[in-house]
């Protein structure tokens, strides 16, 4: 893991960074598995604990928007809670109970409590036959109804009697709550990071891209930054769409953005792309992913998925990808009680910070520099800068401080000259460093 | 087969909306088989009566220009015309006759009688030594000579004996014929459908397109129709370049334009692009056979093919492609007695016609519309337009809906989205109509 | 081989242009063997003796540029010179002898004479264990040291002795020299054409390019030609740079040109794109190779490899490419004594001549014309420039008008149209001769 530093722009060599990647992994999984018993949803109590749990790894604060408020196209829906839910056989056991999951709830259910036929009740029971072990997970934030999730297997067991329904909730004018922190950098041009908090007991999507948001928040804390950093916890869609309806005047100062979810399973990385398609995020993600070493695969932006359909909505059109291991609807435990603390891993989500890290790292140095010797090469040997036997091998520096002079004619980044040349952006930036301290380079913007 | 009408914008349900490939097939065929004993030629008796007898399919006009008229760097030949033709042998047998095909006098021969040692008329006979059993298609248009085509069987039967030549054939000043037909769409802008009528008995080439060209005249007629469709049926080249010379301020009017050659046989659909490589028509053509569920081929324009060579020449150079089955020179019967009733299908036939009447569908509905929520996504839940639960299946209408809202930018036209989504052009269609109801879409130039 | 010709433009048929490649390999191969034993360096009289030697093939002139002259970032350094070396054992017997190879001393080895143990002089002695009979070629230009380069197995075989160690050499304020040599065209517009000669007996890298270049100039002598050609004969790096700072004046009149370097060997050939990637001189050279007939490569430019890294420095951005069989590094004998006589094969140098004959042929004849017929095709026919009978084969020419023809709209060169249509330059360049004959066709910029 590498970062620049305004001052010296010193370097530490790989692996001498601190980067401790099971330490790493250990803390987000602990916050995982510390989220991950309580009931959330796009409103209430259980999102509000969750943001203040999370304030134990990052200094975010909460933010109160009331029922009823208008943002764009939508309006802030009532608050939803939830104390318990079960459903009773004839002789009073519970067959169905919140306590043991919270997805036993559709979530967003209204209060009910009531004896029923099965055949009655049976329209508001859903299962996953093709897995009948698992709980499916089920939203109704905008029609008031209610139902349960069970496992298959639990529907068929239950006989066909009646049946007494208890949800006991609450939906009334309250607030959405959301988390935001922000990290002033050298400039006001800010990076994005966006995260939604509003799943229960699911933990790749999306207990895995709050922790990881954490966790980076707490890694870029106190360091000297160019840009300076926002991060958003949020709920699904109403929570971006509310965000960007308050904060409108803020959008032209976010410069780079990531949403980031389902970043705990062990697949491989997936990024996909802004609406922009080819935005400096988007060749930054690709350009760390194709210098990882590891599986990835990239996507083109679609208009289905998280939130990034709001942020690439035609009106708001910010550069902003979304960083995931499996997307969404690509693991079969997607929205099932089977995406819980066994599908993440401590080392999964430690690596999906490490590469976001260097992604940003690429957005922090990724500078156009003018070569000031642009005649001819300068004389790299009289400068200690180039082997002074003709012959013999010493690759990787000198060849990319030529590349670095060969394009760095205003009109060509760092990242671009790490596309074309395809070596990989530190050793470029390391070699534009040493060529900025021999005088031979500038800063296209001037000095910073 | 889908229609846009102006006033409901129904859509009629696949399946649903009268397309009966069969009984299309079998009038397409009939056309073919009245039109084929016809000796047909780019001037003359023949060209006259074939176009008459397509007025019994489609209210087309046929328009006369005399011979000696300057067409750009042409001249329209003298008539062309012939009543009889044959060799007779020794005996008096007839070895070649035309009145048994009318493929076995080079077409535009000049009038011969004489007696002739098989020494002599070798020269004036044309045979495909490696299909002997087939009778060539030679023209003699611009240089005045006769000759006989045979198949070579026929050939290498001849006695080496002296044989009597007739050819009672006319060149004489006269017209040159074509018909033409317009349909008056809502707008004078125009597409231009092109076939070529000037080749004798065959059937694949062209029959088969004039037949095709007069249907679809008769599917327009009647509807409700944003363009108007120019149909003309032409000789060959001297026939489009007449045209085009008689009509060039017309020129403007013509937006999207399809040359029709070569649409009978049971091959995969061919598609040579326009000039221009990327025009409106390349695009719809394209996006329509990869929806097809067919086998096609993609071409970039040529100089050398049918009567797209004019309408692309670099003066012209109106957006129209050819479209085709095998094209020219692709199948092995082209330009062969072969090509004859049994190489073209009633089925391949329908299944063009069917592909044209969506690419003119997708030309007509190809709007651009403007996204009029364009801050984030609309709420669709409210409006009906979204499953109410989450989790729920309910795919195409709502991504193509969200396509087209993101998209709707006016920068992008449904043509453009289609290429962008990889949806169905149809499915896009439907959506911006339905988005259009209820108020989020408008279309960019305005409503019509 | 083919040539414009100005006032005749006649185009000998191929074969009767009189090349005789088996006489042009071994005219080339007697230069590479002429030039094979000196030892160069990028100053000295090996250089100067080795460039006079070229005069007999070519009439270039020789240039001196004093030790101390300011070049760009770069100072023209002292002038080398040696008259022996060696390495003698106790006995006296020489262990190693400069007379044997001018290989065996570090180019640039500043004088010595002294008695040494071998673990003292073991670190001025280099090998290559992994080709144990090959002596390496190493130099040491821009830090006064000294060293011997030596087969691996002679050093294994090196007593644990004391050594006499000798070199009489002299490095003192002198002159960089160079040749060239300008061949004045119709214009003054110049296409340069640069090879290095400072390697001592190394044949492929770079006798073969000094050679080739020799005799394409004089194979240019005395042609009617468009361009005026330069040819520069430099020692690399230095060269080039030298020549360009004191030419700084004249590189707008380059419009484009070749680096010629390691065209001897039987590889395939391998072309290295300008910086600028798509200049006229790269898809001239693409397109011959395509059409060549033999195997190649094309690589896109990068900052390492010969001169072409000062000629496409970014202040300088030459359109200037690298034409070369083998390249730097991709054989195994490079920069080692195996790079001999026996790696250059006179086949191989006159096939590489020719294809640089045809490349420059496509920029002599590579213009734009304009159709002075372009609405429509113009009837050809009528020009003798058709078959008369409609269906009988004339392929090539007719096709190769019509290409010409529906392209020449004053945006396409002859070289566009070759790359769009498929076809050779050569046969399109013939038809445009035909069309502009037929007064069909104009130059674009007007006659010349």
């Amino acid at each position: 893991m590498v970062f620049m530093h305004d001052t010296s722009r010193e370097r530490p060599a790989n692996g001498a960074s601190g980067w401790d990647a099971a330490r790493e992994g250990a803390e987000l999984y602990r916050i995982v598995a510390e989220l991950y018993p309580i009931c959330r949803s796009i409103t209430g109590n259980g999102l509000r604990e969750s943001l203040r749990l999370l304030q134990q790894h990052a200094p975010l604060s909460l933010h109160e928007v009331p029922s009823g408020t208008q943002v764009f196209d939508w309006v802030v829906p009532k608050e939803w809670n939830i104390r318990d839910a079960y459903i009773k056989d004839a002789k009073g056991g519970k067959v169905v109970d919140f306590r043991k999951s919270n997805l036993h709830v559709v979530n967003y259910s209204i209060p009910v409590r009531k004896t029923v036929a099965l055949s009655e009740l049976r329209p508001h029971l859903f299962t996953l036959p093709g897995s009948p072990d698992w709980i499916p997970y089920r939203t109704s934030y905008y029609k008031e109804t209610w139902g349960f999730c069970l496992s298959h297997r639990q529907l068929e067991s239950l006989a066909d009697a009646e049946y007494e329904v208890c949800i006991e909730s609450t939906l009334e004018p309250g607030h959405l709550t959301y988390g935001e922190l922000r990290i002033q950098g050298a400039t006001d041009a800010e990076v994005l990071i966006s995260s939604h908090c509003c799943h229960p007991s699911l933990c790749n999507d999306n207990l895995s891209g709050m922790a990881v948001a954490a966790r980076l928040a707490q890694h870029l804390s106190g360091r000297s930054l160019r840009y300076s950093y926002r991060f958003v916890w949020i709920p699904g869609t109403i929570g971006s769409i509310t965000w960007l309806a308050l904060n409108e005047a803020r959008l032209p100062k976010i410069k780079h953005g990531l949403v980031l979810s389902c970043v705990g399973d062990p697949g491989r990385f997936t990024y996909k792309r802004s609406r922009r398609g080819n935005a400096e995020i988007d060749r930054a993600v690709e350009h760390v992913l194709k210098h990882s070493g590891r599986e990835f695969q990239l996507l083109d932006f679609t208009p289905h998925g998280y939130d990034e359909r709001q942020y690439c909505s035609p009106g708001i059109n910010l550069p902003v990808g979304c960083f995931m291991r499996t997307p969404n609807g690509g693991y079969p435990q997607y929205h099932t009680s089977a995406d819980d603390l066994s599908l993440v891993k401590p080392s999964s989500m430690a690596e999906s910070l490490q590469q976001i890290l260097q992604i940003i790292t690429a957005l922090e140095e990724n500078e156009s520099y003018v070569n000031l010797n642009p005649k001819c090469e300068p004389q790299l040997g009289r400068r200690g800068l180039y082997h002074p036997v003709g012959g013999t091998k010493n690759a990787g520096a000198e060849e990319a401080m030529l590349w670095v002079l060969n394009l760095s004619d205003g009109g060509h980044s760092l990242l671009d000259i790490a596309t074309r040349s395809g070596l990989p952006f530190a050793v470029l930036s390391a070699a534009a460093d040493q060529l900025e301290n021999a005088g031979l380079l500038a800063r296209a913007g001037g000095a910073r």
